[in-house]
């Protein structure tokens, strides 16, 4: 059985509370049951963080353990040379996703460290992005 | 039944023969094949061209006929103000999907002028990433 | 009598329908009769299209059949070295026209090919921008 | 009767004297004589500084008492943000205008910080852009 | 008693009347009176010009006739390096103030040619900021 | 009675001891205290930490238990994106604080994440930026 | 017997009548026939559209016909990442050409989205550039 | 006799007392004592102001008057467009001139708007560059 | 004896494991053994984390408690402001090091934030730039 | 009988050792021999030195002694105000070519200084660029 | 008597042939003559080189045999920071002069390696450049 | 026995003369002796030349006599695209060295055409700069 983990990076554990106009009503304890239920054949671990530093140390010890990783950075997307480092230097495929359409926001939003190392990138459809992930990871 | 409308844009009618370490050894036909078999609860429609403005075309006419769009407007997406014009213009959702991973290229595959319309972008997972693609209109 | 040639590119086969707040909601066709109406003393010819390299086909022929242009290239304006080269290789004064105001939207639009070989430029009036453009070519 | 200024920047009360080529050899004074003749149905004042400060001054006091104003602000166009902020701030409706076609010349001349709160603008019709300007004015 | 200079630049004659969901709905005649009841320790003068060169004037004319200044330079802020240079001249501190918050809003509003020479900047608390600029001021 | 939350950011639980001819030769505990008895009428809880993450969860966690936050991110103001998100995200006021004039040094501190989301900015009164700040907020 | 494609872009069916200045006097017809007689050792065809996806029609069905392209891509040449895909993709050698020093006229001319990707580029020879394009074609 | 006008811009009313290690201590009316000394074969007049438009209608006014223009516009030079036009408008030669060597100071003073149209630039040899100016006048 | 403290930045106790071609295949822990056997006449300790503000932390405690710090700051060399003050702030030498020749890799790794500060910079050697930073620090 | 002179700059002297993959194996003396037996109708001299200097000597005295001159900068190319003036300032026609294809290498070597001023410019076709510049300089 | 030196770089030499519209007709030998008759009370040596570290060596050995150097280093003006650091590093003062106005040409010729490190620069005046700046060393 | 040159370009002949803040007052001829003392087991070769060309030409003779080389390159470091390419062509390695940091230096100070070639690069140590890379080319 597939193993896959979902790193959350700084304030996405405010979703469902923070700007909803951008980020949707969900919390992503309860997105987090539904995606569950829906792909049985998998187990999904989950891990957030505001520390950039501890979202290096979670995606090095995944490295080997899981068959996937599905990550939004958040802010640190934009700005982590290091993250985007850790990214490349494992070797399990990393999924980079985004809950808004970040290119129709502010342009320091539109560059990404993560994405050239990345194995796909999902933007913009809401928590979808996540399920979207989880199906690519899946995908034979 | 949902109507989902595929376009591709130039030179992806070469898919399969084109620098096959960068898009992958499949041919388009056969894999639109396996994903209307895959996707049997939905028609899918395909278009291809190598023109601008016939692209835009299709976007208009396709406004209200279909559920969905799925456009990769390969070359034209870093350059077409007037393609992204166009996807603005319309209702029907359009998801943008790339094969490679444009983030891992040349910095002037790093703009699309379609994103910041789109209703969300997928990028980098070889002919997969049009199968998210439609998946993500599927969603309800 | 003179002889005016309107050329609208990409999209702007779409006006009253897409984005009217940008826009506004009248459909071309009515307003090009009531134009029509208005300079009796001209004849005025229309001419759409979506693909760059027609609207250079039309540029071309309309030499010295015109008396003047009216050219508003949409998004292209932005874009196409193509059709800049066009106007300044014919000898008929061609007029840029817009129809918002281009400046207060993203910073992409605020750049024009045309605009440096264009007789002149008139921009932001709505559909009275080609009322004005008419205007300008009629003056002695 | 509607009541329109027409503003002048720095240099402009040079016409007709200054770079000929560029600007033509009509005098301001003669020109706006043929204006008034040709607009009867509306009063035209008119009022040239070379001074930024009283150019602002001048459009504050306007508002509400013109029915649109003519600006060009010269060399001014390309530097005043104080400028841009008076027109944005009233609420008469203010018609950007250039003599010269800006969009040949040098590249600092290609900014205009009174556009993005302009009605329109008009450019490069020669002492007709004020022409222009006022029948815009005028119309319904 | 402490002797402190209000110099208020282009358009912030207009306070009340201009763009009040940006600047607020108070004259500043008004805010004045207040501010020197509040402050009854310290003389309070007032000037306001749109004339950059007046500003600079009133700058070099107010040094060591007063303790301090407090200087919103409107539009000039962005665009004045003669202003920037007469705060650099002159010994009497000078505290910049901003009345909306300038980095929410257009990017050539976050530039000051007279920061580097303030003793300090207030910016984005209404009108609080020229209260808080006199409080500084007055600190021992 | 008001609560307030000051938070420091890297290398300023330095003050006092680092390059005194920028900062100063107070130290923050010192400061505080003083700072404390000047404002009886409010609380002023403090935190310092050189960890991004711990920044944001500082601020995640002040929301709705403090009336006011007074944030001096020190170098993370230039870098982090996240904590500007933070700011954004959460409803308390929070005022942006800098002890030097960071416009009168290197080109790389003139940006600010954090602004644009701020409530305002005190940027350059030395330790009196704090006192400011904390005045700011207990301002009706 | 080598086949050589000419492919000329936009507006180069104007060449003799369109600014003589920069680009000569001849007639390109006139210059083919010419052309013909100097090699007959080997076939040479030609196309011209001023539509962009015309010419990577063309290019697509060229290859494997064809010993060699000379490619003159009028100003699509600084604009279409399109045109420099097609070329990428097909085997067939392409030859990058142009009448005019484009690195003696405006900047935006001087960036070649064909070039990275051409067997090489001759520039600045008027009509003599298609000459030794097919000179280097047939070299061995 | 040759007459020659000196016009100085914002500020530089304040030379002797303003930066004395930038500007030196001597006051620019000592100065002019002594250079009418030394140049006693032509006339000098003086005119300074810190405000942009009057500079500029002194120059208007000085074309034709005079057989020659020194001319340090200060902090203008780097931002006043207008200032620029007025000395490429009239035709009497202005010398440009600057106390400091505005090369080694920060980067915005390094651009002039004026030098383009000055007939020759003098800087950085404190007050000697208006000696030198004078000079370059006078001769044949 | 002299006290040396090596600190390693994000990803660098992955050295050996991670993208062997750049970083080669040598464990840290192994070659730190070979160092200290080198060096004998001097303690070197080493601290190696992800978390950016635990280098801050660990910088401010080594000061004055150690003769010289050797750092490879990762990642984090290209982003941290917050770093950089750190080295600014304490007293003992810091030494930068490199093991990849950073120049002939992405451009966003040709930056340093810490450099400014460092004693020097020691880039390129492989695990030998360690050797030769200690060698630096025990130089008289 | 037409002379012809070929200048090649720095690092020029190493071709056929210098990394074959970009420049190729064959030595530029061998080259150089088969040169001169293919165009017997002309005399050939060569000339080769590192030195930028030189290089400018020899253009300047070469200036009515040749009927044309082929110049490989190499690197100054890039660089080389001073080569580019020398080109502009003698009047027998230079062909600058280039062995490799420098638009697929680092973007600095996008740029020439020579080409503004060059008859026309051959790149990308090995050592045969030398033959075709030849060629060129032999057209009637 | 004062003792200076002249330093001409690269194409200097051909004064009065090159581009006559810009630098004139005079032979700079003819110039010399003159210059030295004019001032009598002083020598004046001459040295002209198209080698740039010909021209370094040149102003090292000058170093405290002259009272001043008049140097004209051409195209290297504008690229070499060897002769900046060189005109830096002796004690001899040194006049930047240019015949041309550089300003009014292409940009890469606004920016001087020397301007920071020289006395004083003077720029348009065509020979008179030369006679200023020995003028200007004079000076008590 | 390893073979070392030493290599040092423009100005550097001045060491212990020029700006002794920034290089420090030791002359390099006694600070040559010092260091072949130290390495006796190598022989070290000096060579100095302001000429870039000269530089290039001793770097292609060094290369298969020498086991390594020494570069300071002094200001051709940041504009010699040449040197840089001599040392990509030969197969010696060469290890880059600054004195100074050039860091804290101007920021076109920040940029090395050498280093992407270089073996490695140390810098900022002053003379013990040459010792660490003579000791780096020594290790095994």
């Amino acid at each position: 059985m597939k193993k896959i983990l979902i790193i959350n990076g700084p304030n996405l554990n405010l979703l469902g509370k923070r700007e909803p106009s951008i980020y949707g009503s969900t919390n992503f304890g309860a997105f987090l049951k539904t995606l569950k239920k829906e792909f049985r054949d998998c187990s999904i671990d989950y891990y957030q963080s505001n520390i950039e530093g501890e979202i290096i140390d979670v995606l090095q010890n995944a490295d080997r353990k899981y068959s996937g990783i599905v990550l939004n950075a958040g802010g640190y997307t934009h700005t982590s040379v290091a993250i985007g480092d850790a990214v490349k230097a494992i070797s399990v495929p990393v999924v980079e996703v985004h809950i808004s359409n970040i290119y129709s926001r502010e342009s320091f939003r539109h560059v990404s460290f993560i994405a050239p190392s990345a194995k796909g990138i999902i933007t913009g459809f809401g928590l979808d992005s996540y399920r979207l992930a989880v199906e690519s990871l899946l995908m034979p």
